[in-house]
């Protein structure tokens, strides 16, 4: 049999946005897209179940290209530090007081949020492993990059060998949806040694790379003179440091790093040069607008990267950050942020970030030839946002109602894969009430540890 | 009877928030807030009727105070126009397409929107005059600024007239919660004469002034040196004009309109001199972080702002700009671009804009002595946020969690003085679904007069 997801808009991203339209899904595969009387009559009345969605807009899976779903207990936790504390605050909770059960319970909650708010693909950085476990459990596609932490050069082979044993493992594990990459960390918290390391065994065995780089100006001390907080942090450790007098993205540049064309996280510092090794590299970036800002760092570069091609997705980040993993307000976001920043009114649309936050995120993963757009032979990852509310009418564009008048609560349908995971309220693979208890309970201890 | 309003956390804004509180309403007013055993202890168990809210935060109505109800149905209609253009289409449509019933259908779907979204306060400028009526229809407290327009100064005159005829009319319909002000529209559709003669008819008749005041750089252009797109509409409709060559509030000064206090809408292009002439004259400011990123006007000097202590709320201008009129929205975009401008993680804090949107839009509209904060005396403006959702938790601050985690879809009541407006999805005195269906009729005609 044959499902039609039908509704009073299809928006296939790869072309104009169709009115009643329909998506016809057999075997988990799209087969057909257009006007929904048009795929009737195309593939038969009795071959063909109609799922009617009514008043709104169905489009592709969301693509949340970066995410720490493990931390989802931390929500609210680490408001209004700098960067630095914020990292260690996070680092100490996570390490002293949770559990690798808490962290599943966190991940989970994460992609139950995630699944609501119409996330059908995450890349999440995980150390715990968590994470793997969270997109397996709860049907959503995804990418865990296993994070590599090391300062110190003497221990980059242990490092090295720590990883790669758990990659081994998740390998034997990885399916048609969910697959493993690697994360040699950020700069401030893997060495060079370790770095190099890393890219080699990633580029041997084809494993795909994230990076956090040039997120803060802590960060850009660190690397550009030996100061800041970053570097005083090293320096009460004993960690020995020469700060190679460049930007993250030369450093890895000089490295070798972005010959492994690895996703870069945040690139908020990068300046010309930094971009011309991106784009040259064929590196991609994580474009995460609202963690920037509410970590005041700033707004990344993204005018300049889309003028020069170099491929960018939109990631929440975690929501110990942001606070949501809500992609449609983090492209709400995008988009008015940069246009206040660039005194420009037209300078990236509704379309653009809807446009980012599907197919971009697709292609910066290098998933596009299987999601991202709803055409004939792609994976049936589509969902269903709700254009009947009051806040939304009148509505004249579709994309324009669903970045400017909507948010993740909107979204009523999640499917990935032909699989339904949400629909109308209701969670298909994970029980949201026992989540919700779990979540509270350590939100409970993670306070009263304080 | 009294009506104890309790919930897991009550925020009162003027005090810390409190833990299993409570805020007990008699006849519209607040009578007692604190925590809720001993709510009940001091006025006796048989006294007090519980309305238990939950896991969810109880805190005073939002205040917006900048919004343009009657354009509710241009929702969409206005995308990506630069700003000049922008104005000339919304007149076009609203003058030839629109009858004051459409435009009353249009206020009354905003005012419902805005129910929903815990607005309990507007402040909305308005030239047909329906925002009175959905003021009052819908049961929120406000001010209508009518607005006042004419370029030619020969028309001063009779534009005053015709002003303070409506005034009048307005006057003997006021009540407790519905006032009237007036609004010279803007610098270009406001000659220096009809702007001297409407602010010595607020003086003289103590009418609260509001006007649309430094939002973009045509508005700037006209005024330095008679450039830019504003001017060019000038000179092709024959206005003569002679650029005062200083900035708009330079300008409002020269002319004696800060005499009357105005609250000066957007502002985003105010220098230091500006915010001098500002702080000095005890004007006010509606900041609409939003809509001044949205038309690419670009973010207006808060931070500045605030440490002068000039009075500043938050509006969320109309849907035809922002495109929804979500407070908490609002609030959280304030936070965020402001902490992106400063690269500064802790520059606004969620209380800081939480406060913006209750108690400092009540003062930027002199009301703070009845509203704006949760405090015995007080007039029963509150709502209920829902932290009860998988969004939301871990909660850990309460306002964190309003701000960062959720929007107007979190709100669940609505009181005004005492009256519920809005209950778990229902409203109670407006008919949600006619509003819609008319909001969907009026996009109709709109888009078929293209």
């Amino acid at each position: 049999m044959i499902t039609a997801y039908a509704s009073s808009w299809v928006l296939p991203i790869s072309s104009p946005p169709i009115n009643n339209g329909a998506v016809a899904v057999a075997d988990g595969k799209i087969i057909a897209v257009g006007p929904l009387a048009e795929i009737i009559d195309q593939l038969g009345p009795a071959n063909v179940q109609i799922d009617d969605q009514g008043e709104a807009a169905i489009l592709p899976g969301l693509v949340n290209v970066h995410s720490h779903l493990e931390l989802t207990s931390m929500r609210g936790f680490l408001e209004d530090l700098p960067f630095h504390q914020w990292i260690l605050k996070l680092t100490r909770t996570k390490y002293r007081l949770l559990s690798r059960e808490d962290l599943l319970a966190s991940a989970l909650a994460g992609a139950a949020e995630a699944i609501k708010a119409g996330i059908t693909t995450m890349a999440d950085t995980c150390d715990s492993g968590v994470s793997f476990d969270a997109l397996l459990i709860s049907g959503q596609r995804g990418c865990m990059f296993q994070e590599a932490f090391g300062v110190n050069p003497a221990d980059a082979e242990q490092s090295l060998n720590d990883l790669s044993s758990k990659i081994e493992k998740y390998r034997q594990r990885t399916t048609e949806l969910v697959s493993v990459g690697i994360s040699p960390h950020a700069p401030y918290t893997v060495s060079s040694r370790l770095f190099k390391l890393l890219t080699d065994y990633a580029l041997r065995e084809r494993l795909d790379v994230c990076i956090h780089a040039a997120e803060s100006s802590a960060e850009a001390g660190l690397l550009l003179s030996g100061t800041g907080s970053f570097a005083e942090g090293y320096r009460t450790r004993g960690i020995d440091w020469e700060a190679p007098g460049c930007s993250t993205i030369a450093y890895l540049h000089r490295l070798g790093v972005l010959e492994a064309r690895p996703l870069l996280v945040h690139c908020v510092a990068a300046s010309e040069d930094d971009l011309d090794l991106i784009e040259q590299s064929r590196s991609r970036v994580a474009h995460c607008p609202k963690s920037n800002a509410k970590l005041g760092h700033g707004i990344a570069p993204l005018i300049k990267m889309r003028k020069r091609r170099i491929s960018a997705g939109l990631g929440t980040d975690s929501v110990a950050s942001n606070n949501t993993c809500d992609l449609i307000d983090e492209a709400r976001f995008c988009c008015l942020a940069h246009r206040a920043q660039e005194r420009d009114e037209a300078i990236l649309k509704a379309g653009d970030v809807l446009e980012m936050a599907t197919i971009g995120g697709a292609k910066a993963l290098g998933l596009d030839e299987r999601i991202g757009t709803l055409e004939p032979g792609k994976e049936a990852d589509l969902i269903a946002v709700d254009l009947s509310q009051i806040h939304c009418l009148p509505g004249y564009d579709p994309a324009d109602a669903i970045i400017y008048s909507c948010s993740a609560r909107d979204v009523k349908l999640t499917v990935v894969a032909g699989n339904v995971l949400y629909r109308c309220g209701a969670l298909k693979t994970l029980n949201e009430e026992e989540l919700k208890q779990a979540i509270r309970e350590l939100g409970k201890r993670i306070t009263s540890a304080e």
